[in-house]
């Protein structure tokens, strides 16, 4: 097992009604809070009336910040930032999906220093304090309700960032299961698969050792994302299948997962977060399509992993590790496909001509998270595994590629 | 899946080396340590000396506490409270097993009360600070170094009580597996027989809804307990059984495992703690006993649950229910045979004539921890399952227990 620190803070209240702790648990961080929510969905299924009601019974002063967009946009992140300053803004309160969250964490670490927030995101500057963020997720996806992430997109540079730093941590998140009952099958999906893959991308390292134990952690969580979601399509009201979605989702992304793995890459987010940046593709809607073209890019290079994970998660059954690496990709296409969810770039708008315009906007990302091997060549090649004329028994003609 | 908080803040730095970091770490939380450890063994193997070197490059006034034995004892933990009180001890650092590490928590809370520190074991007065505690486990076994509960024996009474309380996380923990290259195997195997208990325990609710997620990640962590434990065993100086093996411990009952299970309850661990009390055994040891005539006794009542248990870590087959509960309790007992533990009543010295007086220990803690189902005639049924004359196909014949 490869050294590690864990250290993971943030105080989670998880189950029905635990919106009702929202106001003391707000007023003991801050009495003049910034609610940062997005666009219609929250003041449609009431949730944005239950979060002002339970702030203001706590008698804290409510200043809003409405209107993130999933993509969540650098531009909307600096106005928030600059009306936190204005009005001494004590405690931010998210109210949403994973771009709610990181626009916050995003409000929180910018309105603590001088310089704009992007340069966090370049590397430029190191996060030295933030405020303290609240969040009530919506959605049972990103897990930033539970890590020390966040996702910005620079609207001016089409660049869709990913940062992290220990101080991001939530103080509190308040899951609850029953908020996440009206969001629609495709989001229901496209979340689940953000869950896979956040698990997957760590799990698919062949970085030796794999210690058995966060092997057998990860199993277990993608194997109740996979299951999750079927079960929440099948009834959207029902509890513990949200439940289980929910926190396989706050779980996934913990820190608990990548515990022991050493430097593990994000290589399908690099992807995806162009795809996101150029295409405004929803992004559990874009990692589906990457997943599966980078799995089938990687099938000789990864055959063990592949297969122990269709072995482990998906029950399959062939004989030879290479036929169980093709059956697992083939049962996670199924899944998909299940789900609802696109397996081709061209479900996405995006036409093999683009290709070339995607891989170029990876290089930014891939310089700042290291993942130099992931040349706007090889990401071309990837890609070319994610169209429609590339799919599955096809693809394993294709030259695959190397680690 | 029931309501529950999750907030676990304890720090963890996992690996070879980490053990240089103890000096900042702990230097953080106080200039004057109070430090806790056992009898001979870490004089023995270096830890103690490197110890002392960390916390005097950090310049830390070091006042010993050294001593701790085996189910520590109350009065030892009272001469440690007066210790830190007349010192003006700022922080605690324990260095060895769950016994060490529980003893640093109670001094941690008794020092800064004017109350003795008992007390909180009999629920007569409530923790409301501590003074900060850095652990250094060198036994992979009781997770102390990753939650908020803490075990002694009051020698008066001869009774083993153990309490928990959100601000008994120790502020830092450093895991180091090489820390542990020289625990012998009988220590190495009552270690994993915890671990695996802590989660077992969890496991055997039979409380609706049973949530999936935490089903998989259980089953996970008890995988490892068992087969890390083996590996362990075959070659003491394996770095990754020793790495899977502590952070399989750490996590048994970090609150993970309990999450969403609503109330859970720790019979194994009250009967255990009265065999300690009484005839001093090794608490892994007594726990195998326990384990193995809990679920015999509970075969029929818990068929299902067992039989999932059996199925997913033991690699069961059997067709029914109750023949693959069997099977489960039959490759449980081929587990604790090949690595050495006990499992008979006798085996520990405790005869078939003590079972009674043993039972009746177990009332004040039954209560103190609302396990009023278990009587001491309860008890005494379990334990009878427990003797060398009542095992495994014998055991069927019985009559065991509704739930």
């Amino acid at each position: 097992m490869h050294n590690f620190v864990f250290h993971n803070p943030t105080k989670i209240l998880f189950g029905q009604s635990t919106l009702d702790s929202l106001g003391p648990e707000t007023a003991a961080w801050g009495s003049k809070a910034l609610l940062v929510y997005g666009q219609k969905s929250c003041k449609h299924n009431g949730v944005y009336d239950r979060v002002l009601q339970a702030l203001q019974a706590a008698e804290i002063t409510v200043v809003e910040h409405g209107g993130v967009q999933s993509n969540p946009l650098l531009s909307h992140a600096r106005l928030g930032i600059e009306r936190a300053k204005q009005e001494g803004i004590e405690v931010i309160v998210a109210v949403g999906g994973g771009s709610v969250l990181d626009t916050a964490k995003a409000i929180g670490a910018g309105t603590v220093v001088a310089h704009d927030v992007w340069k966090f995101f370049t590397g430029k500057k190191g996060v030295k304090g933030t405020l303290p963020v609240v969040t009530v997720p919506t959605l049972a996806a990103s897990g930033s309700e539970m890590n020390s992430g966040m996702v910005l997109t620079n609207d001016q540079t089409l660049e869709k960032f990913g940062f992290g730093h220990r101080l991001l941590f939530p103080k509190v998140s308040i899951l609850d299961p029953e908020l996440t009952f009206s969001v629609p099958p495709d989001y229901t999906a496209f979340g689940a698969v953000d869950a896979l893959s956040h698990v997957l991308e760590f799990y698919l390292t062949t970085q030796e050792p794999q210690p058995r134990v966060q092997d057998r952690l990860m199993e277990g969580l993608m194997e109740n994302a996979i299951s999750g979601c079927k079960r929440c399509l099948i009834d959207p009201l029902d509890y513990n299948a949200r439940a289980d979605l929910m926190w396989t989702s706050a779980l996934a992304l913990s820190g608990l997962t990548a515990s022991g793995l050493g430097r593990v890459g994000f290589p399908m987010h690099l992807i995806e977060h162009s795809m996101s940046a150029l295409f405004h593709v929803a992004h559990g809607a874009g990692l589906a399509v990457v997943m599966l073209g980078w799995l089938q890019a990687h099938l000789e290079s990864h055959t063990a992993r592949i297969a122990q994970l269709g072995r482990r998660v998906f029950k399959v059954t062939a004989g030879t590790e290479l036929s169980a690496a093709q059956q697992t990709i083939s049962a996670l296409h199924d899944w998909l496909l299940a789900i609802g969810a696109p397996t081709t770039l061209e479900e996405l708008d995006i036409a093999p001509g683009d290709i070339e315009r995607l891989a170029d906007n990876t290089r930014g990302l891939a310089r700042i998270w290291r993942l130099r091997e992931y040349t706007p060549t090889r990401v071309a090649t990837i890609l070319g595994f994610c169209t429609s004329n590339s799919h599955l028994a096809e693809g394993q003609e294709k030259n695959t590629l190397s680690p």
